[in-house]
């Protein structure tokens, strides 16, 4: 049986799939059974570092997703459009989909699954998330047993190299954004990058999966990582923390008993945290990624590896569509989908409000009458039922003190309406840092 | 559809497997459609922690496995006998198989995946290794477009818990060995787990998933911890050191240019090895397991999680029988079998014999004559091709002077040659730790 792919994209993570379906030797042996059948790419003037036959290229995408010979669509073009599309239209051709595109993923996830559905095709995604680490299949396979608490994760490479950075030289965040640019790290417009952006995506996606249903992006909150500073990083050491961007998806076991929240609601969200050293989640560095899965009765699992590169993403591309080769081989002619390989929930996941959440908070304050200052928040967090579990003068610069507050488990929406209080006083010059606690 | 399971022993993964499958609610809705149909049980009298209607428990397993009504077996008995014998009749009638028994699998893999192949059944056992982590699927599936170049793993829980327990408290092998049987981590006969057998069974497993061929469990050279001392570790830490149980497989990489190793031979070995503290396995205490696998193109992934208990391995039986029955369901009447599931190699993987292999190594040596041996130990490493990091004097107890030699890479043969002939010296009184360094 061979398998004929269209490959959609042929940058770096395309460039390495080829690599691999060219160079099967030592591999598992169903990869000599799948077939590069046309290659679609923007121009076909671009030097390549892959020997493909030129006859095979093109630059008319639409031709390859319409294709009647082809099995299965590779969509590694990356970007909302023409992506989208031509998985669509690739889905209403009868073409199984394996894709790396996070953003059209947790976007269009419900418009491509309901088609993939009717047309009873499969769309992969295991290299959206995480790169080569194969946390997908195993939310939706080996850990379907469990009852899923929650997920935890490292899923952006970028920030967690400039954070890890800024940890073992003591810089700010600018300027080791400036030198990740140069090096390759970071990309010339940061935004996806370092506002969480796309941290939120993947934790979309992870969450969808873990909890079996449908998440809407624009209710995943998402802060990134640019207010956080060396003087940050330095004090939560002190305190035996590391600052870790962390994507969060969990069951909302930890609200209180606020009775206007439903158990089954959940949490997501990125944003910057404070990680005790000890978490193992802390001495994850540099460009890696890491999930934590907690599940009942499992307990914690922690998958961890490269989270991009060419030859990571491309070993989760390869094994979709190996995993798609092997059903269909299995299935001959019944072509029943494999129920934990297909995505069959309609419905949408409740998300608690963020004003529901408890949470520990890491507040740091500038403020320029220290003495009366400390007592005033003090007053002022109690009143808002805000319970502190410490307030610490820690640096002094220009008579402009720097106070660190660290709260207890506090409902976020009471925290806010202190802040908010808390901003209203003359006393206080700035808020330049509000970090979560794990 | 509904798929009917037979459950062979009722242990604690038994109770744990059959727990989740009663309780399905919040798990994945395949799990609705699976029916414990017997259970089988040396003892009807024993009372149980999980309720199951007595009519279905029986003490006739042979009942159980020639059952026409059953789908799946599943087997945690553990041992080797009934359980080698279960499998192979249930293979004979037909019945997919689900096993958690790393000791019949390592020693019986080639006649029982035979069979299966025969019969058109698949034999998944997830839960063989590693407890809940899900490393087993992944080297099936969706890792499977990678070379893989090594696996090296913390796969034995009671001697990293002992381990983890000399390093934090200094205490020495048997005392801790003692405290841990009082607590139920290691077992009243602990021979499997600490001489390093329990370690070798599952890197046998992994190797086997890893370079698509049978291993021969005789070949597999273990070493345990008995020899792991106090001082030894003490010192492993002043060098930068963890002393870890690791099971390790390799394709032979490292081998000197020995004209007569074959480059694609496997290393498969356990021993107590100095992994550097900056290495993600350092971290890795107590009873939890990880498993770092390195391939190409994808780099180096871990895996961490429980190794063992009720929950997590019994979260690895239920995956695997969703598995089957999700297959099961996609094909139909067809009945093909997914061949990334399956395990249809044949030949054996060539190991390498343990002399060839190349590694550093840490020896501590008591000597009584201390000015004269350091230069004799010198000498003697040199002439037998033995190049040394380090001899230090690290101890001088009761006129016996502790010395550690750290090598370089150097061929185990030469390696074991200059011992032996060290051994000889009158002024050498033992040699009570050798240790290799990764």
């Amino acid at each position: 049986m061979t398998f004929k792919i269209g490959l959609l994209g042929l940058g770096t993570v395309g460039t390495g799939t080829a690599q691999i379906l060219l160079d099967s030797s030592g591999r598992n042996p169903l990869l000599h059974e799948i077939e590069i059948h046309r290659v679609g790419v923007r121009s076909l003037d671009k030097p390549r570092s892959v020997a493909l036959p030129p006859e095979i290229i093109t630059t008319d995408l639409e031709a390859i997703v319409t294709d009647p010979e082809i099995d299965i669509i590779v969509e590694l073009l990356g970007g909302l459009e023409p992506a989208r599309s031509l998985i669509l239209q690739a889905i209403a051709h009868g073409k199984h989909i394996v894709t790396a595109n996070k953003a059209v993923i947790s976007r269009y996830g419900a418009e491509i699954f309901t088609a993939a559905e009717e047309a009873g095709v499969y769309v992969l995604l295991e290299a959206a998330v995480g790169g080569g680490i194969p946390v997908i299949q195993a939310l939706k396979q080996s850990l379907g047993a469990n009852r899923i608490r929650s997920i935890t994760g490292i899923v952006n490479g970028t920030t967690n190299y400039i954070l890890t950075r800024m940890q073992t030289e003591g810089g700010d965040f600018e300027d080791i954004l400036a030198d990740a640019q140069k090096l390759g790290y970071a990309e010339a417009d940061p935004t996806a990058d370092v506002d969480g952006l796309d941290a939120g995506d993947k934790i979309a996606i992870l969450a969808s999966l873990a909890f079996a249903g449908r998440i809407k992006l624009e209710e995943v909150h998402c802060e990134g990582i640019r207010q956080v500073s060396a003087v940050d990083i330095a004090y939560a050491q002190k305190l035996g923390f590391t600052i870790k961007l962390l994507a969060v998806a969990k069951r909302e076991e930890t609200l209180l008993e606020a009775e206007s929240i439903d158990s089954e609601m959940l949490q997501v969200r990125v944003h910057p945290t404070l990680v005790p050293q000890t978490h193992p989640l802390a001495s994850i560095n540099g460009v890696y990624n890491a999930i934590l899965v907690e599940g009942e009765p499992l307990g914690q699992v922690m998958f961890f590896g490269p989270g991009a590169g060419s030859g990571a993403t491309a070993s989760a591309v390869v094994s979709d569509i190996m995993n798609i080769a092997a059903v269909l081989k299995t299935a001959g002619e019944s072509h029943r989908l494999n129920p934990l390989l297909s995505c069959i929930h309609q419905h949408y996941c409740a998300i608690a409000p963020i004003s529901e959440l408890i949470s520990r908070f890491y507040v740091r304050f500038l403020t320029k009458d220290l003495a009366g200052v400390i007592g005033y928040l003090g007053t002022c967090f109690g009143k808002h039922n805000v319970s502190l579990e410490s307030i610490v003068q820690i640096g002094l610069r220009n008579n402009v003190a720097e106070i660190v507050v660290v709260t207890h488990n506090v409902r976020e929406g009471n925290f806010r309406e202190a802040l908010a209080e808390i901003r209203q006083l003359e006393a206080i010059d700035s808020i330049p840092s509000i970090l979560r606690v794990l």
